[in-house]
């Protein structure tokens, strides 16, 4: 049986949205979900900032999926070169080498920082902080991963407990994980008045966990360089740099999470760019190639590396290097060079998504604040201005059906809207999506 | 740039090869392996059983890759299926509803025993473990979990210390998991003499681990059905049965690791369909689609699943059900059962390569055991049969460069030699390689 034989009609395919429903329902389990309650959305194909259903009905998609799609959907030429590597060589065991590894590797270490120049290939996000922690422990000889309670880092054993967040309480297996917590002014840890401050004492409250717990037992710090899923905290100034030499003064690794933040959705091909930091190891995945294929990975500065020049690496996984991913790697990354495409998320997010939030701050009560950079920006929705009361759940519920009706794909979490368009996302796009915001952020039964 | 530009000449051809390999060792960092001495071998292509690098040296494939590849290289039909969902909707978030992810999930269930009729996607083996094990603690509301020390369950944070090998020792940074011995005739635990004997006292050395470590204490106990990178240890009449019962006594769930020896490896579409028992949550990866896009996941009895009808389960991850995998196993479920492919794994096992090992180990002295069942067989090299002392590291890197030289591309772990070729593997290969076999084990200045 072929999934698409012939060429359906309409019915036919209202049809196949049924099917692909009920299918879903009676075999599917889903992630960080009770399962009765579920009404997935069906999809059936997309391009660019859109994607649609079966019966032809189609989103604006401003959630990126899971902030994954930076170049969008069906790009055709990373859609050429998953092809011609699936008619060329689909599979690959790690230990051999393909063309297609190397090209990617090379790709991706030509943007790192100088003295970063290996990778470790994994399948996604977790694998690549789990792969990463452990090359902290054996580097240092040291047990501890300190990271923040705002954090997300993937739902594997380690990575969920360097996870900060809700995911990590039912998850607790792991050992030598603390966390702290981050700078985040709006909701300030830190009785902060400003960034400054909100950064200064973020710092001194670091330097405070890692005395208290003893900077010789501690291996690695992993931070989100911008935390995404837990409200896109745009890290103040001087945070970063003075997370960095708090580790360099311990023999503390810094690991980066650019899972989310990395290859263009700041703006920046990694979003540290944009600061005056750079880390040990980055772990990335997502955005290297949009999530065509699964793929992530850990870049390792030289010093860590040349730990396993002669020692034995203990850690690997079938699908490490997989050739389509790369091959995914390597058309994604020189059509983002090419197009400009990290460059046009800087511009669309500077010139229009910018001042286009902030707009609706100013018209709307329900909106507490609005940060962001590049394609990665988060509404704060609050109850009370003053108090900064977070609307409830239902009223989140009620806001992104009420988008979807709108035909906008939204992401959202906890109280805010992650505004999370592909890094292609042209003004007219933003335009549109502003449109329906500003509708439903206006309803008058709103909250 | 394409990878594949033009068609180039002969000595291009040899020049890609070199390409490919400076690449690798420049910017490719490796699985389980110290990095300085690696010289990994360049792929290029396939067909069926066959591998080639770029200059067109071909070998035959009797690894598999890491015993993924189930249906060989390059199934027509399978490769139909990824360009077609490439070409179609290459990647969506898994709270989505896609075609391809409902027809993976019946057809996988389909083959599953009555009452398991949901499956958890994930990206491999290692993660389909880390979410079995969250299953069974959060439905148990237990903590431990027992395995064999003869195991291999990924390489994440929980399912490294499931694990049993030497890949744990470095990585114990998570708790509550305990290991006991599994049978194995050929290095008894258990002072055995007979399969009979291995069997019971076996099961008796893990009801004692089971009543020390505190029945109501113990959330799952996780086995690979046959353990396969240990030595593909065939489990003795009335053991699985056996650990099944002491499961069940004490409320314990039975999680049966099938990410190698599911999906034909063995003959059957399950390797426990050929002992008495049904376990609660089955893993699989690998073979579900040979690996073409990276995939696995846990297949989840009805009384677990229906835990997180309002619940929420907290396991997740970005690429959870992603649409190329998903299509993958549509295509090589589907192939696989048009094509006979299993039942081809289990008339060659039992006709060719059974009876041509054994031929082995009748004229070679170093081979001291012989076992397996469809493509899934180990030839164990000894020192001396007498004692059983296993042959050493150097033998094994010789016999597997010997076996290279004569372009068969094997599979070794150990002072094991394991026959893994795909489950389309014909008569006529399997000769093929049991004379390059023959040939290597007796080189005159082997051991
Ligand atoms: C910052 C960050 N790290 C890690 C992960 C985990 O990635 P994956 O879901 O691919 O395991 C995510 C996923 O959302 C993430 O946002
Ligand atoms: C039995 C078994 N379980 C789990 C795994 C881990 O699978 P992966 O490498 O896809 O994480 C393997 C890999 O070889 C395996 O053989």
């Amino acid at each position: 049986m072929t999934l698409t034989e012939g060429t359906p009609q309409a019915s036919e395919h209202a049809d196949l949205d049924d099917l692909t429903y009920q299918l879903d329902r009676a075999h599917v389990f889903h992630s960080w979900s009770a399962q009765a309650a579920l009404h997935p959305l069906v999809l059936a194909g997309g391009s660019g900032c859109r994607v649609h259903d079966h019966a032809g009905r189609s989103y604006l998609d401003f959630s990126s999926q899971l902030v994954n799609l930076n170049i969008g959907h069906q790009h055709p030429k990373v859609v050429a070169a998953i092809v011609e590597q699936a008619q060329t060589l689909a599979t690959v065991a790690p230990q051999h080498a393909v063309r297609a590894r190397g090209e990617a590797a090379k790709r991706i270490t030509a943007r790192a920082p100088d003295g970063l120049n290996k990778v470790f290939f994994t399948n996604g996000g977790a694998d690549a902080n789990e792969n990463a922690i452990r090359m902290a422990r054996l580097h240092t000889g040291r047990d501890k991963v300190l990271s923040t309670y705002r954090s997300y880092h993937g739902n594997t054993g380690a990575a969920v407990v360097a996870t900060g967040d809700w995911r990590r309480i039912p998850n607790q297996y792991a050992r030598a994980h603390v966390h702290f917590f981050g700078p985040y002014l709006y909701r300030s840890e830190f009785w902060s008045a400003t960034a400054e401050q909100e950064s200064e004492r973020a710092l001194h409250h670091l330097r405070r966990v890692i005395e208290a717990e003893g900077p010789s037992s501690i291996a690695a710090i992993l931070l989100e360089t911008i935390p995404g899923t837990a409200g896109i905290l745009m890290p103040p100034p001087g945070y970063l740099a003075g997370v960095r030499e708090l580790a360099s003064k311990h023999g503390i690794v810094l690991i980066l999470d650019e899972v989310m933040a990395g290859f263009g959705r700041t703006g920046d091909w990694f979003a540290f760019d944009a600061y005056d930091v750079v880390p040990d190891l980055i772990t990335f995945a997502k955005g290297v190639n949009s999530g065509y294929v699964p793929a992530g990975g850990v870049i390792i500065a030289d010093h860590i590396a040349a730990d396993f020049d002669d020692t034995v690496f203990p850690g690997g996984l079938t699908y490490s290097g997989h050739p389509l991913a790369m091959a995914a790697i390597v058309a994604a990354l020189d059509a983002m060079e090419e197009e400009g495409i990290v460059e046009n998320a800087a511009t669309v997010g500077r010139d229009h998504i910018g001042p286009a939030l902030a707009g609706l701050a100013e018209k709307h009560e329900i909106v507490g604040e609005v940060r962001g950079t590049g394609v990665f920006w988060a509404l704060e929705l609050v109850a009370d201005r003053e108090t900064r009361e977070p609307v409830s759940g239902a009223v989140m519920a009620r806001v992104k059906s009420e988008l979807l009706a709108r035909n906008l794909l939204a992401f959202t979490a906890d109280n805010r809207i992650h505004v999370v368009p592909p890094c292609i996302v042209t003004p007219a796009e933003v335009a549109e999506a502003v449109a329906a915001y500003d509708e439903v952020l206006g309803l008058p039964d709103l909250s």
